[in-house]
């Protein structure tokens, strides 16, 4: 074997090394953004399509999961019954017409199922790979972070304070190019804690730094202590 | 029962009255584009996500459906062989991490079904409300000529250089407001008849004469000629 082919077979398994966790959780991640984003666009259509048939119950069922569900589950005059109604606008579709409706509902069902099932996978990966982050995060946010940054070494190796910003880019440039305010937040603000907080920047701010701390004991497995800097941040902000 | 209340009844009919062919060609159709994008939003992400595990099989199978149905077949080492590949680049997945992969492939290997089962669908619809239109334009151009007008009713009256125009108008306003060309066709641009031809604008114009006498005789419900429509002008233009 000469020289180049080591060389190829060489580069080859450190490539097929260089794939670990980090990429699993993002790849999820962003499935799961990316199914949102679809399952909103067909139950949006689904919708619009059901509405010819029976208008009144796109009327009363706001929830899109719990809407596709009923409208498989139960016939129009099942559902028409529960809301009181006698009279309906919809024209009766016949059982040709109809049929393509409720394959486009239970597509739109399973892709609901296949972000519950994804969000559990993400979870069971992130347990293992960041316990951390996890428990001060949560798997959404947490995969979040560490898909901006692109992996749990950079995030460890992260100031609190940048930790605190992404996801929030787009105004912290502005911030500095203009006389904007610096943002307080990226994507923590979604976090429940920086919800409900009175003061969202401040919490924003702990939060960061307890995420900060969490991720460098997980880049270096270190022991579990997420659970003592959670309990610190809710006895702060409680 | 007052005349408030027979108002709304009446009213009520009218619109449950008003619900025909049409609205379900509209539905389908954009039911149908919307899957083409959300199913290539998945397979794009499937063949990223995949490819941590098998790199050189997302390559050589460049077609989404087979790529898709290949992937769910066969396992990654039954593949490479097929490829005469002996040392792949991609970390061998262990059963968890491979499992949410061929999830998202089912999903949207039956997002692609459910595609083809719409397609056959709106043929049927088409096929009773307008034969003729059908027969000269397929299912996919002759549903989109529809959605872009509303109703079948609107497409009869419209004279032959419009229907030529369909789906070209930033192209025809642009012309209008600056010294741009006009355009020559809309999505007849992709009829088979238009993509073949020499002259692309004439066949276009000739094409758009035809649908229009077509979609007048469907609106009156006059006698099937659309194959004589169509040999006219296949003889012209072959």
């Amino acid at each position: 074997m000469d020289l180049f082919e080591k060389n190829i077979k060489l580069t080859k398994k450190l490539i097929r090394e260089s794939i670990n966790q980090d990429n699993f959780i993002v790849q999820t991640i962003n499935c799961i953004e990316e199914l949102n984003r679809t399952s909103n666009t067909h139950v949006k259509r689904l919708r619009e399509w059901y509405s010819l048939h029976n208008p009144e119950s796109s009327h009363f069922l706001k929830d899109n999961e719990k809407f596709t569900e009923l409208i498989l589950k139960k016939s129009k005059s099942e559902l028409l019954k529960e809301f009181n109604i006698t009279d309906s606008m919809g024209a009766n579709l016949e059982e040709t017409d109809l049929k393509p409706i409720l394959n486009l509902a239970t597509q739109i069902k399973s892709l609901y199922q296949l972000k519950t099932q994804l969000e559990t996978y993400l979870e069971t990966v992130m347990k293992t790979h960041m316990p951390n982050t996890l428990v001060l995060t949560g798997p959404l946010i947490g995969a979040k972070l560490l898909e901006i940054v692109g992996s749990l070494k950079r995030l460890s190796q992260l100031p609190a304070s940048t930790v605190q910003l992404l996801g929030a880019e787009k105004a912290l440039f502005r911030h500095m190019r203009s006389k904007a305010k610096p943002p307080k937040y990226g994507i923590l603000f979604t976090h429940p804690l920086v919800q409900k907080a009175f003061s969202k920047g401040k919490t924003a701010r702990a939060l960061a730094d307890k995420i900060s701390v969490a991720a460098k004991v997980d880049y270096f497995k270190g022991e579990f202590i997420g659970d003592k800097l959670l309990q610190d941040l809710q006895k702060r902000f409680k």
